[in-house]
């Protein structure tokens, strides 16, 4: 039997589940793969802490690790850019593989490690960084090669799906939504990359990086999270039969250019998206040959990390170890698509114009947005229940340029009859 | 560049598809993999038809196949068991890898042919069988690997799925929901292989023998059709909060007893199977360090079928040309699971018992219930609309063993008071 020793850098949550499942599969992986697996050495920053599970090599030490000539593979699980990033390329550069499950530093520095793994020989797996235990870069890489990838859909953050789905099925607030999550496990203390859509920005941009083989920079991705969302458009969007999800969308438009966008959309409740509900993930796409699928999970934890972990490291021993003509995590040749701005993108909205009201209130509204090239299917005004002078006027437009949109709503927010600002949420069919 | 010369056995519409999508990916697959694929001999029964696609190295002899040194990989389209038993047997006799789509040849043959090529050191790859482009078996080994699953629950047939979607959505007879899936062309002119179960049975014995790592016959497998079921049950089920579908389960009973079988099923519609309609398919799963999970897309069709075709030749030919170390599509050992009986089953039930409306007869039908240890959720009686003094009692059940069951039903078909036999549909939550 094979034995191949392994170093987690990090012993946090995801670190002693690792352990854990190693430990409850150690027989069958090596029945069925013919390798042994040892984690030898354990990075901590406190290595007299005591641990939940039994472990051995511990150290705080990284040179314990970059000399160990033994050590073949090694998972970076200390998240954040640095030291993470300086790690990972010195344990390149000592010649060793790496698995990690950090989205932040591939989404910033994804590019320029691959390019110094492939200078090596060595390889970076992340698996582990989206969606999990939900083996979608794999599927990409390996089951759908044979396609040519024109759209991905995600609901790529649990935190922020639980939120809505809360505040869907509960008519709760956000606030409220969020202190549930939190209550459950499923939000950090400080949430505010997963609200702001950050952590689905760097999962995006890891996704589309692969499937169009190109490179992507964080600031490409136009980026909207969930804060602005209020508990009357989520109603309004059930009343027009939609419901409201944050998306990770990443489209061809024509052969050469992309569209790459997080923000919160509107999508039709018989969508396979629509059903995706709680803690869950999912990653939609369309492929020229396999037509629509998703993959469907959880998108975080301990144990659905570790999965995605533990594949990669198999995946390691029984591959690249030996074999140099595997498929790398990464392009081996990246393509080129010009990412277009939020401005050029096209698409359906829902509009909400908090108003006065006033006899001709509609007129002006869609005389202003007629103005600007926006068709409209429909506008229908609704009153605040309290307080009947004050009211919405809701709006479905058809397909219209982002940049129209905004110039449009501008002249909009500073009409007299206007309570507060216009919302804006566009709309995925 | 390396060259791999391939052979196709069969040139239908899958055939064609794959002679179609290697034309387009050509270049992606060269720059991805560095490998050039050739399409040398393609075996067909009448070398003097017109084909859709410019193809060369027709042969209507398969020795003109296996005495070809040069191909390294046949794909077997022929379908059903012979002669394409026999022919992948020789395939592999003379030193070829196979990669097939059929899951007949697989279902009744499948432990047979991995053993022998095993003994000589050749694969068969087999992702197009379940879920044609969706890359389940290829999850399965890799993706899932660190994985003890627990649990399969699949809609694995498309011309099934898109009858009782029709039904449910439009109210329409399983008889006019099968003429629009032969319309759409979702259904096979003689569908009874669909509508039997059959081949939902054989993609669950695929899928079970490679996730658990036991063989499988397809005697082992409760197979039961939708044949039986009527639109008033499709109604009773939505009004109790289900959707009816056709589910292919394996679930492990225990460490050592699994419970495989294919039969119509009422699931919650807040399951992720509920959202799956019309022609489409999905395979939900449970592992213990991902949780649940599921896959979703076309399950068949010429190019998700030639999709999965052609990431297994690339697959074969990364890793197994070259290198032996790789994952089987095959158990490489197999495991001991004893496979239960239907009347072993345990399962949540909803029962129909047609009736002549009559003072007593809820009593009389609960009353046999509970003799056999049957305990229920509750029973309601409702009555044909146009005959009033006709009516049916429908029962929910608490867990219930099948055996207990049969013979609680078999009592009350006996019994005056019924115009008709009972309906059972069991119940997954």
């Amino acid at each position: 039997m094979k034995q191949v020793s392994i170093a987690l850098l990090g012993c946090g949550q995801v670190g002693t589940g690792l352990v854990k499942l190693l430990q409850q599969q150690r027989n069958f992986i090596e029945r069925r793969t013919g390798i042994r697996l040892r984690i030898k050495r354990i990075l901590v920053r406190d290595s007299a802490k005591k641990r939940q599970v039994r472990i051995s090599g511990i150290t705080d030490n990284i040179r314990h690790i970059l000399d160990d000539k033994d050590i073949d593979i090694a998972v970076e699980l200390i998240g954040g850019i640095e030291p993470a990033r300086s790690y990972i390329l010195k344990l390149l550069q000592s010649g060793k593989h790496v698995v990690t499950a950090n989205k932040a530093v591939l989404a910033h520095y994804g590019s320029e490690i691959q390019e110094i793994a492939q200078r090596i020989g060595r390889e970076v797996y992340y698996e582990s960084a989206v969606c999990a235990g939900v083996p979608v870069i794999r599927s990409i890489k390996e089951g759908l090669l044979a396609n040519r990838i024109s759209l991905l859909m995600g609901i790529l953050n649990g935190t922020t799906n639980y939120i809505l789905s809360r505040m869907s099925e509960e008519g709760i607030s956000l606030n409220n939504g969020l202190k549930q999550a939190q209550q459950y496990g499923f939000a950090e203390p400080d949430p505010a990359i997963d609200l702001q859509g950050i952590d689905t920005a760097h999962k995006l941009n890891i996704l589309a990086s692969l499937s169009f083989a190109i490179k992507v920079r964080p600031q490409d991705i136009y980026t909207e999270g969930i804060t602005g969302i209020e508990l009357e458009d989520i109603k309004n969007a059930n009343e027009f039969g939609y419901v409201i999800k944050l998306l990770a969308i990443a489209r061809e438009i024509g052969r050469n250019k992309l569209e790459l966008k997080v923000h919160p959309a509107m999508i039709p409740k018989v969508h396979p998206l629509a059903a995706v509900r709680n803690e869950f993930n999912a990653l939609y796409l369309h492929g020229n040959a396999v037509g629509e699928m998703m993959f469907y999970g959880k998108g975080a934890g301990a144990m659905p990390t570790a999965s995605a972990i533990l594949s990669d490291i198999i995946e390691l021993c029984t591959k690249s170890l030996t074999y140099s003509h595997q498929l790398s995590h990464f392009p081996n040749a990246w393509g080129h698509k010009r990412i277009i701005s939020m401005d050029e993108t096209v698409s359906l909205h829902y509009l909400r114009f908090p108003i006065v009201d006033k006899p001709g209130v509609i007129g002006k509204i869609a005389t202003i947005l007629g103005n600007h090239n926006i068709s409209i299917y429909g506008a229908t005004a609704s009153l605040v229940p309290v307080k009947k002078a004050l009211g919405n006027v809701r709006v479905l437009t058809k397909k219209a340029k982002e940049s129209e949109i905004k110039r449009a709503i501008s002249e909009i927010n500073r009409l007299p009859i206007m309570r507060g600002r216009a919302v804006i949420i566009r709309i995925e069919e």
